[in-house]
């Protein structure tokens, strides 16, 4: 058994890189983690993977292909601990590594699958290979819905608002076309790709009777499954989820996006179960126009403060995109 | 009479400095602008200057003595065209640097006051002295106050607002205290230092009685003049001003701070009176709260848009400062 050493700076930013190759992945690697993997010997990148679609072959499995020949005395990144169990899809990525034999296997965050969970680390250690064990804030990003879904049991959500400076969805008549230009559209269209399901109030549904389809060129076929929050039955071609405390129905999503309207919103925000904020912000003031977010139920402005953190503030054309992530964010 | 030359990009660069050393005048050189120079020769600062308290001396001047021997041959970059008119406070700028004998004056901005108003730039290239006029935005930002009052008689106005990621100033019931954090506090205390006014609607003076003064050690002195927008009388130590159409009674302040209410915003903005908005955006969602920004009578979103670009973005703790300015600005 093989003391693990420690992960460095620069191992990090091998973790990171690893963790942007396995956003790839959405959401294709669905019910499977988005995973991504790096191999680097001597600063050089011999092969680099995310996992396929439908979820095989593994992102290690598809770094070692690209590799080629050996990967002997190599260091792996990988932003998930490698799998444990064999499948009939597939050998475990823990004997697939113990058998390449690199140096070391640097990790972004452990599995918390019952499968794997800490037997994939021990499996590589056993074998007298340097496994490190590194907690990665990119490759848990990277991996939120997973992650979600395996310590929660729910998809991962997001809650997206496109809002005038003073916080609008609307003028008070109603006019909402256009709040943000065309760039921020097109982004949201790409974060609906992202997503394995879409949401929206059944208020929204009657008025507005929204595709919520992915309109970029190429990407149609990504459309997430449409949810109607309410107590009723679903129109055609939607399904219904009557609580967000209650998101057991979503039974393989990983990534919910909550599109609105106001009380919609609210209703997630008031339960707890928003997990980032995705606010587009237009350069303009609308004055006395419908709020984008109705009452949550707040009991003083002492308990709105801590719950949210920036973590991505960039321009979109004229609009400003600002990301903000609910903290403290899952559970260890 | 010299044939000017173009400001090259290296030309800007300095301006861009003297409009940094500009702004330091603000607010003490009122009622004169708060100008900035500075003197190079071979890429080596001779000297720097910004008007003095009360306006005099001018930043040439000053930048003239810090030289303290010869400037001849350098090149003079200063924000606003010299002042071509003599006063019993001193000799005129322009004057004086025809005796100084630098090679070239590169300035930001041409002078509106019709004392000077081109006169000066006339005085340089008639003695030989090569003098450009650079379009400089730096420049005009730095001086947007004097530029205010000169074009249209009325101050810069800036609407500051604290809100919440949903655009709101205060829970449904009132409570306000606090939105954003101790930093993005203090800077708002800076705001109100650097203005010559600060104003408030009645309801605002009504129910918080605000002192609006300057809570930032050393420059409480520079707290700004009160003025709460009323048809009514103003309480002792404030002044009133009935409509945002009509700011003449603000005789010589070049910056207004406007601070709410919702209603009071409004009506800076339905009145087209606002020229930049301050914008502190706390990483809280209140929900249902109180808007910032009550009615402007907006006709369609088309309306809205095309009115505010934004000009700086930056975090103040957890909280993000933005500024926008409404475009198109001055009339040239």
């Amino acid at each position: 058994m093989t003391q693990a050493s420690k992960a460095s700076a620069q191992d990090r930013r091998w973790l990171a890189a690893a963790a942007a190759l396995g956003v790839r992945a959405r959401p294709l690697s669905r019910p499977n983690p988005a995973v991504g993997a790096i191999i680097v010997r001597g600063g050089k990148v011999l092969g680099r993977g995310w996992t396929a679609a439908g979820g095989r072959p593994h992102a290690e499995a598809v770094a070692i292909a690209e590799a080629g020949g050996s990967i002997h005395g190599s260091t792996v990144y990988v932003t998930l601990e490698p799998c444990a169990h064999e499948s009939r899809r597939g050998p475990a990525c823990a004997s697939m590594l113990v058998e390449a034999r690199p140096a070391r296997v640097v990790i972004g965050c452990g599995d918390p699958d019952p499968r794997t969970n800490g037997r994939g680390i021990a499996l590589l250690r056993e074998a007298g290979i340097d496994a490190v064990l590194a907690d990665c804030e990119a490759s848990r990003n990277s991996l939120a819905g997973f992650l979600t879904r395996e310590k929660l049991g729910r998809p991962h959500v997001t809650l997206k608002l496109a809002l005038s400076l003073d916080g609008c969805i609307a003028m008070a008549g109603g006019e909402s076309q256009w709040i943000t230009g065309p760039q921020a559209r097109a982004h949201t269209h790409m974060l609906r790709a992202m997503s394995d399901a879409i949401l929206v109030g059944s208020g929204t549904v009657r008025a507005d009777k929204p595709r919520l389809d992915v309109r970029l060129q190429g990407l149609e076929r990504f459309s997430p499954a449409r949810w109607v929050l309410t107590h009723g039955a679903a129109p055609e071609g939607w399904q219904a989820v009557a609580d967000p405390g209650d998101l057991t129905a979503m039974t393989s999503a990983q990534y919910l996006l909550v599109e609105g309207g106001a009380r919609t919103a609210a209703a997630f925000l008031a339960a707890d179960r928003v997990d980032r904020l995705a606010i587009y912000r237009a350069p303009i003031v609308i004055g006395g126009g419908r709020a984008g977010i109705a009452d949550i139920g707040l009991g003083s402005l002492a308990e709105a403060h801590g719950r949210w953190r920036m973590s991505d503030s960039r321009m979109l054309g004229n609009d400003q995109f600002c990301v903000y992530e609910r903290t403290p964010c899952l559970p260890e």
